[in-house]
């Protein structure tokens, strides 16, 4: 079965198909339907140009319980980024028929590089060896801009190291997206400037996509200095465009909402690991959110940990970037979640911080101490 | 369970449940998690707005193999598109656990309107009373700009309707998308002189999100005439966005690539019907293409009337838009496929004209004598 790969960069993916599926036969429509779309494709003076675009099919498993298939594409096939990439390995191949994309293996130059990354993030929030605090307004809606600011404050004198917009918050008429960054930039910089270090607000952007962009630049302009975005709602493409714009240049961080309509079932979809690990990466985010077999969403302990190594290990000229468990995330799960995790983690509390029966500073005491356990 | 709806818009969504699931505990959770996102929120002076925010659960049901819900959310929690949307009807709930996404009732006003949708696009066609019909250049990937512009000679003098490109060809080294189009515009024009009416080349538009903006309004700055969206990958943002954008402008065909990957699992994701129905018009698509039962990739009857009620019925106030059964399309099955479509229809095909063992023109003439058939 297997072919020697023709010269050039290749992408190769791995699909698993459920009993009764024959994996040999999806394999050849894979390689032929996702690259040249054409069985009896004929132009004259064009066979090798055409043959070159061909996917070629590197192996094939069957077992009991599952099969397998790893596809060669050619790279020249996409623009190096990740809407052709998801156009070619999984477009219209996933209308097909019960698969599931379960790995990609990527050249060293598809997508866009995190600006920041783990080590860009710690330089700039000036935090080694320890994982970084983050808190998430809550409630999530219903609260004027002026009202952010005044959480804020609540928690301005202790040492967390970022805040974000819960993914729900868009840009409403109650609390609109600049004015909630207008009402919080005093307490930001103020916080800023009592520590001598960063303190970062992660907005939520939101919008058509044109809108989206403007705001994320006006935002940056008027001082922001982190950007959340639901980067399963608004596509890969625009994660990769925020992370790029030299005009926005802050740290972008990626909420996995949606992430489950695309991850969760078992024979269909992309596992998490692309969804919230490789693809994350590869598309720019500095941090990344997902769930944890700890907190309140159902998590497979192996889905967390390729998340969590496809962020931080493997790809080792990419930068790595900061899993960001979240959901759930109380103090007391802090010490487990943090031999799981490492130091390289950012915990990401709502409810935990801004629901805690003795109030958020009393909150985040408690997960600073937790922090600091051995 | 029935609970009065409070003043205001309202977005209305049903779930559907495996079974072992307990509708009634979900649809709590959704009520609550998905809006303030906190069970225990205090925040003094602000309980009337918080309370508006908050969800109602309309109705569940519980039966032998489902359950269902209905849940009742205030459209001001949203920016009346379709990003803010789906993040709360199904964003950090789609991680959850299994359920799926069934039905959408949306207010009058929510999304952006397709610029032509059938009407429109009949009347810039000059065509009334048939179905249009729809080429793919094909081989998908490997010929040049000048290779395509060849291929749309071969199909010059026939009443083609519409050409497109394969979904899979972004802007590639061998034959980018602006070259594409400058090959093409002049058999593009030359065809519409002859005939006195238009004829339309979607070119397929890609690239992060700045760049596929900057890129499609480029094209029509060129006269290009029409736009192919990978729709699923690229997010019903930038649908939203280019239909919106007044420099763009021109008929949009959203195309179904990634559509599998929300929608063909059984109990997760979100049903055909929004996904490449209601979510499609609602984000301003002129023509869906999608799967047909009678084509090559496998589609249910049921779903497929529901894509297409979703496209031309229901929503009698928002522009009715083309659905365009696609995949495997070939001329013998247009008069049964045109018996359940009726004429409002855009019929696709790609290998069908461009493969067929007499050439694209004698295809194209089966294709038309097809559709004239009783």
């Amino acid at each position: 079965m297997t072919t020697p790969a023709p010269a050039g960069q290749r992408i190769v993916a791995t699909y698993r198909f459920p009993p009764g599926v024959d994996p040999a036969r999806e394999a050849e429509i894979l390689a032929v339907g996702q690259t040249l779309g054409s069985h009896d494709a004929r132009f004259p003076g064009r066979e090798a140009a055409l043959a070159a675009c061909r996917a070629e099919v590197l192996e094939v498993q069957v077992c009991e319980h599952e099969g397998r298939a790893r596809i060669s594409f050619p790279a020249a096939n996409t623009e190096h980024d990740l809407g052709t990439l998801l156009t070619m390995v999984f477009g219209k191949y996933s209308l097909a028929g019960p698969a599931r994309l379960v790995d990609l293996d990527l050249p060293a130059d598809l997508g866009t590089r995190p600006r920041f990354g783990i080590a860009g993030l710690r330089a700039r929030l000036g935090v080694e060896g320890r994982a970084l605090m983050m808190a998430i307004f809550k409630p999530a809606l219903g609260l004027s801009a002026e009202d952010h600011a005044t959480l804020l404050k609540t928690v301005a004198d202790t040492e967390l190291d970022l805040i974000k917009d819960d993914e729900i918050l868009g840009d409403l008429d109650g609390a609109p997206t600049l004015a909630r960054w207008r009402a919080c930039r005093g307490v930001v910089e103020a916080i800023r400037d009592r520590r001598g270090r960063e303190f970062l607000y992660a907005v939520n952007v939101t919008g058509r996509a044109d809108t989206l962009l403007a705001r994320a630049r006006t935002l940056v302009q008027e001082g922001a200095n982190a950007l959340l975005l639901n980067v399963l709602v608004y596509g890969y493409p625009m994660l990769e465009a925020l992370a790029a714009d030299p005009a926005i240049g802050v740290p972008i961080i990626a909420h996995p909402a949606f992430a489950g309509a695309l991850a969760l079932a078992p024979d269909h979809g992309l596992d998490y690991a692309l969804v919230l690990g490789r693809l994350m990466r590869r598309g720019g985010a500095d941090i990344v959110l997902h769930p944890a077999r700890f907190g309140s969403l159902p998590f497979d302990a192996g889905d967390e940990q390729r998340v969590i190594r496809a962020l931080r290990g493997e790809d080792h000229d990419w930068p790595r970037v900061f899993p960001g468990p979240s959901a759930g995330i109380k103090p007391h799960i802090v010490p487990e979640l943090l031999k799981d995790y490492g130091p390289d983690t950012v915990i990401n509390a709502g409810s935990g911080v801004f629901d805690h029966p003795e109030g958020p500073r009393a909150a985040l005491a408690a997960f600073f101490a937790a922090l600091a356990s051995p």
